[in-house]
This record gives structure tokens, sequence and C-alpha cells, in this order.
């Protein structure tokens, strides 16, 4: 029951208050395949020059990730520069290098065409949909995208839009794709447009997750050393995916447990440049964060009386 | 097991999207005051001029709302004009009248002297001190308070919270207080600075609770249509409040449900104008909001295997 993952690969380079990195390994694809990894089986599609470092192919070999689908054509590999402000809160880029990123046309193989679970990263809605067209009928689809589609691509990604299950996205590219800040009212409109569900991620404070009937709010875990939020909405939807592909379903309970396997994800994630945390955990430490999720949010034990006097009831 | 709250007593104009009303009733003492009076009994102790609608007073007291220690003297009531802008989340003061409440004076009579619970709404520290001075030891305090107290009058504010059991302040205030916008940071801070507990209120977003070695993190009660943020905060208190003397009990699980209680209220007070939609209340309607809050952030089934797979532990 694997999980085919298409996005971007780079090398970034990131500055935060607390120190820069230089071309580390970046992009959407790796993000979420990484954290998708400690799941189930995941396949990489995406494109990088041959400049890419062979030691990142063998560290994604390594964590059991398929890179079959990484193509490796000559030129360079997509560069992203970003500063982040003091609180992490803001972000500016300060150079994007698309190189061979920019004619990424990605082909799927026969065993990846099959893949039960399609996660879309965050790259252009033709390209997403040319991926879904090659697909054989995967059983979930989930679609990440950004504001620049939102802007400039809107009828290409609604039509994706109309044929995967679940769209993940922040809050404030909800809002403009929606057009009302709201955002009950704007996840009933996006949903209008066809994914069934809806997460809308809201960073340090959580996230929601929207169905047909139903609507479920989760805070983010709390960490007090937030070294670099690069990846953390990528790895937040890897681990969602990953969740839902290993207990191989797609009900409520499941996709609001997949939410919270996100959000552990994620708060991993901002622990350290890159993806070094994200990359170097186990799973034993990934199900205690969940059971600390768990006591971060329990008030209510459903089965006992608390003593609540209710002889004021009007 | 009664609440004392001391605070203010205002006449609101609000101007929001969605309309403006003149001079209706609000100020701290009022919507904390109504929260907690749908849970125990609850005394005021604020101060409105003679010009005060003798109506608001029958409201209150038809609310079961204790209001000898609301002082009626010679002058003008408080009033506070203010306009928000479109999406709710900023507000502008267009005016600040004092009037009697300049010279507001808490003196508490020998009942009220012995209430069990404090509410210290959002007043000039130095008065807030002078009640606690007042109490006879008193089982748990409560107090709120806001920037310009942060910001000229710390040392007095320091005073009140060496000798208060929980703190509710915005995150806003929080960062301001701490000198740290990191969320778990600022905490550590302020809870050094004397009160056991600490609940940081995230507006829309939700809120957390701290304790010694607990942390409780919970978003807020989704709504569609919020009409006036005004008074949310106070509500929140009340409602936490009134829920922590109903059970007469301050453990761990009590101050969970507190801050959900307390949310449930800030939910329905944005609904309205000023304290319209929280003073129309039955205890059936906060019941029932606060079983659909379970079900909004319930994901875990502690006794129920989810058929997940750990074959991939490394």
């Amino acid at each position: 029951m694997g999980i085919l993952v298409v996005g971007s690969v780079a090398l970034d380079s990131v500055i935060t208050p607390f120190g820069a990195k230089d071309e580390i390994l970046g992009g959407s694809a790796i993000y979420s395949c990484i954290a998708a990894s400690y799941f189930t089986d995941v396949s990489m599609v995406a494109v990088v020059g041959d400049d890419f470092p062979e030691n990142h192919t063998d560290f994604l070999r390594a964590k059991g990730i398929d890179t079959e689908g990484l193509q490796r054509i000559p030129g360079k590999t997509f560069r992203w520069k970003g500063k982040y402000g003091d609180d992490l809160n803001s972000r500016t880029t300060l150079d994007t290098q698309l190189n061979v990123f920019a004619d990424f046309d990605p082909k799927l193989s026969s065993v990846h065409r099959q893949c039960p679970y399609l996660f879309l990263g965050n790259i252009d809605p033709d390209l997403q949909y040319s991926v879904l067209q090659q697909m054989q009928q995967p059983k979930f689809v989930v679609c990440d995208t950004m504001n620049i589609w939102i802007e400039n691509n809107r009828d290409s990604l609604l039509k994706v839009l109309s044929k995967i299950d679940l769209l993940v996205i922040n809050d404030e590219e909800a809002g403009m794709l929606a057009g009302t800040s709201n955002v009950l009212k704007a996840a009933k409109e996006i949903m209008a447009m066809g994914p069934e569900r809806l997460v809308i991620k809201r960073g340090e404070y959580g996230a929601i997750l929207f169905g047909p009937r139903t609507v479920f709010s989760v805070p983010a875990f709390p960490v007090e050393d937030v070294f670099d939020p690069t990846g953390a909405g990528d790895s937040f939807a890897g681990g969602l995916m990953g969740y839902i592909a290993n207990v191989a379903s797609e009900d409520e309970i499941t996709l609001r447990k997949a939410v919270v396997y996100g959000s552990v994800m994620a708060s991993f994630n901002v622990a350290d440049f890159g993806a070094e945390r994200l990359g170097a955990l186990t799973f034993t430490e990934i199900e205690g964060r969940y059971r600390e999720f768990c006591k971060v949010v329990l008030f209510e034990d459903f089965n006992k009386n608390d003593g609540m006097k209710f002889d004021r009831i009007p």
C-alpha cells in the first residue's frame, strides 16, 4: 500500500535568527517523502540536475524511499534561498533558481501508476493534473498548492481540485482561494470546488480538518525551540499521508489521527535546519510524541462524572 | 461557593463591519459575571454613575448576580467607543471616558471578603492589590490584566502576580510581559513571577493552560458568524471561573475543562453585539456546545486498537 509523492527537490540556503545553512537538501518532495517513510513505502517522482550530491540520494534510499522516479538530468538542481524574521513567522525569498525544475514533466512508470496513495506536492497544477491523468484509479489523492498557483493558474488548479480527495493548504492560501478570511466559510467554498475534505494549516496554531459534515480542530504540538520552519507543511502532509496509507483507511477517525501524526512530524521538523531532525527520527520517538500530544489536548474522560452540579439549569 | 468579580462596568459604543450599537452594557465585570452566573453564585464589585440605566441592573439581578457591591455614585458611567476592522482581528479605540471609574476604589463588604473564589478583572493593579488585601484567604484567585498596566504599572502588577493562583492574558500581553514571543518560553517566565498557573488566550486560535509541569492546548470552537468580539476574553474568564467554582476543585482535569467551558462562553459571546447572546443562554445550550466541542477535538479512543502496523519501527 505505497504512496507516490510528486514534488520538488531543491538545494536550499536558509538564514534564520539562529544561524545559516547553505545548499542543504530541501524541496516539498523531500520533506513529505521522509515524513511518510516512517509509516509506509514511499516512491518519489522529482527531478534534479547532475550537480545533485550522490550522498543525498544515498540518504533517501537508506530511509527506504524508492528513488527510481527521481530523474537526474544535465543542468543544475533547483535552488532556493530564504531568510526568516526574528519571530520565524515571516519569510523573505532572497533567490529562486528553478534550473532543471523549470522543465519538470513527470512521466510515471507502470509501477508508480498503480500506487494506491498519491500526494501531489506543491508544483504547477498543470503538472499535478498530468500526473492525475497517468494514475490508474488511486485510492486516495492528497494535494498541496500555494499562492502563486491560486493567483496565476487558478483554472488549472480548479481542474485538479475536482479530481482529488483532500486538499492541504495554509490559512492564508485558503482565504485567497475562497475570497473570505473566516475559516469555516472558506472551507465550505473550497469543498464546493471539488475536494470532499480539506485541511487548513495554521502554523504554530494548529490545523483544522473539514469533511462533508464534520470539523476537527487541533492545536500544534507546543515546541520551545523552533530553529527552521522550512518544510513544516510538507512534513505535515507526509505524516498525514503516511498514517493514512499505513492504516489503509480513510474514515473520519483515521483522518483525524492522520492530522495529529502530521502535526507530530511538523513539530520534529522545525527543531533543526532543513530535514536534519526529521531524517534522524525513530518510530519510537514519533509514537512517544503522539502520546505526549494526546496528553497535551486531553480534557475529557467521557465515562467519568466530574461532580458538576446541574442545579442551576434554567 | 460563590465568586467575587471586581472589574469595570461601562456603556460601550461599538462599530463592526456588520453594524453599530451605541451605549450598550459592557465592561470586564459585566461579561465575566454573566458568563459565570450560569455555573455558580456571583457577586459583582464595580462602580457606575447616576446615569446608569436601571434596566441594566435589573437584568443583572435577573441573572442571579449579586449587585450589592455595584456602587452607584454621582457622575457619568465609564464610556468606551471602538471600531473593528474588516476581519474583526484589529480594533481601534475611538474614545475613552473614564468618568466615575477614574476614582474607583473597591471596598469589600464583610460578606464579599469571605468569597472563596476571586476574579480580578482588568483594572489598575494597585486596585487589584487592594482587593487582594481585603480578602480573607480566598481559595483560588484568577487575574486578568492588559498592555497599559504591563507597560505603565509593572511593579504593582508584579506584586499582584506574586499573590494569585492563575493569570489569564492574551498572547500579545504574554509576549510583552515576558519579553519573548515563544509562547512556552513566555509561560515559564511569567510563572516564575508568581502565578502557579497561566492561561494564554489566542483569540480565534484557542488557548493554552500552563501548570508547573503540564501544558494543555485547545483550539477555539469554530464559529462562522462572528459579530462582535468585545468581551470574548472576559466571557472566557467568567466561564472558566464559573466552572471551577461549580466543581469546587482546582485540579488539573478541572482546570482543563474550565478552559473549554471558558472557550464555549466566548464562542457564544461573539455571536451578537455586546452581551446580547451571552445574556440569553440556557445551561442546556452551554452543555450542548461543550459536547459539540468534544466532538470537534476528539481523535483518540484510547482503548481501541486502530490497526496501525508497527512493523516499520526501526
